[in-house]
């Protein structure tokens, strides 16, 4: 063994994250998870491996193809779960006895997909989801929208725009269309017109036996832009059969974005979007995605909606309700590098003990514990002796606030690496001028 | 599809967290990355899957037996990782040109393996893994062992007991009996000492071929035990070589012992046991484990060590230092229940605003953003206009510490849940008079 015989390599796909980049990770996932305490959602975890049965037939014929599914030793099919919404759906149909809703829950962790990779796509991804359960007034669905505004206000990532439409337009579009069964296919065509365009879409909505008069009426619902959220409302009013489901969910939307912005949203943020669908099967009213003003090209990386019955497929329990999903590793991949993520990404400024040969390392220790215990900074002790210079570059490198080096058993000299300034004093005495100043700004 | 045909399960060995203890699981999981960061380690992540061939045959035969590994669908050998250990070691080698030592890293994450579930045990589970990498001086022990004291004190789950040892001692014990080239037969057998007893694992000692009259001198080493941790190590000193590795290993221990004193560790909760072996082949100096005092029958939850060379296999450049990995999935599952994990494990209180179908919705949402923008509080409003006594009865359940009920579109009725004292009051006026009761004891 050893000697290098190995190729230190990470699968195609899947990449480490190296402290420049974790620490805001772990900056914004802090505040996300904050961000839906404050709104009561109490969190839940679920395993990353589930039975394949669970999973299997959920997301489409996609995700079965991009599903790290395989035999384990005790000959279970397994697989890793690729979103967090149909594992919730299990756990909420397993745990009905213990959990009674209406429930808020919040479900962090990674998924796993194998589709190609590229940027802001990964192959292992984190999600942040979050779901109200067991409710279907539309009250849940502007709190939905209103707490994932909140949560990207507050990690300061540049501003997001939340487009957001209901199924019930395009259901009663198509009903009127005599097109009631062909939900699904035309939905899943739809949700592709970004991508593919609209030519591609008219035929493929052709296969799917939509003729192509009720085509172009469904994509011209779909075009539909105006200066602002009411007119394209009104604009698609006109369209849609008066008192019918369309029109129901164009109420519905108006009473949604009355709700987001007394509610503390910010309007200026929400678009109605009558072409965003939303692939999957089971949402039945609202449906949004988000994208960052800065990086629209990576996708939606907020996407959710209202469901009639999350867990049909596990209990006769009927579980309606509404939720978003967040993708945290998209966000970071689409900013890393584009200097969004700003600051150190710290809770705390950073000092630096610096230890010297002839040094007590007892007291070079004991003065690190007495300045962390303070509580208001980030304390290490230079890991070795080695020259002074060496531990004065490695400090300015790390962004040390200050760095604090022994005069003598009693006296430390505190260097300021804002301003330059050095100040001697008694060992004793640095915790409580490093807690004063730690008020005060910089410089 | 629908109907429930599809049984709710999770696989053996995983489980699902339910919220209450989930709020613990989040609560100690800051406390520990939070301790990790004041101590200026820095996070790093690396992927649960890697090639199979990085991860096989670095914890031996039993970890290769356990490991979930499978083909992809790209026909990659892969497996999950089952300890944070070796991606740290391959992560190193791979990044050395980006990242300089001397380095604190921290990586939490999941890690697998197939083993026998039994109580505090999972085939899924959390660890917390934190190194230095790049430096052999004492002072990184020390730290190592202070800083997840600290942990464990901050995140109040009662008293633990650090195990220390160092691997000189027993490797200088075997080249006094001619034994050198057996350390590694020898540290094995002796890591089970605890669960098979001593005759078994002389049995193994013979059959590693340790003579009858050595394996009764190891054995009896291993078994010295003194009130003090001075006496143990006077008491093993001198029944090793004066000067040797084993006595340079003791003094090693003084040392360290001194600087967790000095370093502002508890002595009382570190006691030398010259048996604490640790399976693993690559450490070299201090090794230490660590038990719970209410729980130590689930084992060490919190273990590690020195090592001379990480990432031998996927390097030729040489990294030493010294790390620790806390097991939270087994501390959670040793203390679940037991009263141990206490609190509502909230950051902040809760409101909770109810909703009757004559309210103005947008005055509740309007009132909730509002008191939880004083951040004293997280805030949930009803999510639906069902009875106001079921509400009441949710909210005492959620653990509220006030709920607030419109009287009318301008007052509110302000419920202290824990006097049962009512206040009426305009609206806006709550968000000004929680805040100032915020900073207030209960009742």
């Amino acid at each position: 063994m050893g000697g290098g015989t190995i190729e230190p390599r990470t699968l195609r796909g899947f990449a480490d994250t190296l402290p420049a980049l974790a620490v805001h990770r772990r900056r914004l996932l802090r505040v996300v998870e904050d961000t839906f305490a404050s709104f009561g959602y109490d969190p839940i975890q679920t395993p990353a491996l589930e039975y394949a049965e669970i999973l299997r037939g959920k997301g489409g014929a996609e995700s079965d193809k991009q599903m790290f599914e395989f035999d384990d030793a005790g000959g279970r099919r397994v697989a890793l779960r690729f979103d967090l919404t149909v594992p919730l759906a299990r756990f909420a149909a397993q745990h009905q006895a213990e959990l009674r809703p209406p429930l808020r829950l919040y479900n962090i962790g990674y998924a796993w997909r194998g589709e190609r990779p590229q940027r802001g796509r990964y192959r292992e991804f984190l999600q942040c989801d979050a779901d109200v359960i067991g409710e279907t007034g539309v009250t849940a669905d502007a709190e939905i929208l209103v707490m994932f505004q909140t949560a990207f206000r507050r990690m300061d990532v540049g501003g997001v725009l939340q487009r957001v439409n209901d199924r019930r337009i395009l259901n009663g579009l198509l009903a009127d269309l005599g097109l009631a069964g062909s939900a699904v296919p035309v939905l899943r065509a739809l949700d592709k017109l970004d991508k593919v365009g609209r030519a591609t879409v008219r035929d493929e909505l052709a296969d799917a036996g939509v003729p192509g008069g009720a085509a172009d009426r469904v994509l011209e619902v779909v075009a539909t832009r105006r200066e602002t959220n009411e007119a394209t409302l009104s604009a698609v009013e006109a369209m849609v059969t008066p008192g019918g489901e369309a029109a129901r969910g164009l109420d519905g939307l108006r009473e949604l974005l009355d709700l987001v912005g007394a509610g503390g949203g910010d309007l200026g943020a929400v678009r109605f979007d009558p072409s965003i669908a939303r692939g999957l099967d089971y949402y039945t009213g609202t449906v949004f995605e988000t994208t960052l003003l800065s990086a629209p090209e990576v996708g939606s990386v907020c996407s959710g909606g209202r469901y009639d019955d999350l867990a049909s497929l596990y209990t006769t329990t009927r579980l309606p309700g509404v939720g978003g999903s967040l993708g945290l590793s998209r966000i970071l991949g689409a900013l890393e590098g584009t200097g969004a993520l700003r600051g150190s990404g710290r809770d705390r400024e950073l000092v630096v003990v610096t230890q010297a040969r002839s040094d007590p390392v007892g007291t070079l220790l004991g003065l690190a514990a007495a300045v962390r215990a303070t509580g208001a900074y980030d304390v290490e002790v230079y890991p070795g002796a080695v020259r002074h210079g060496t531990q004065m570059r490695y400090a300015d490198a790390r962004g040390a606030r200050y760095v604090l080096t022994l005069d003598d058993p009693e006296s430390v000299s505190v260097k300021d690496m804002a301003s330059g300034e050095r100040t001697s004093l008694p060992v004793a005495d640095v915790p409580a001028l490093l807690a004063k100043a730690a008020g005060e700004p910089a410089g």
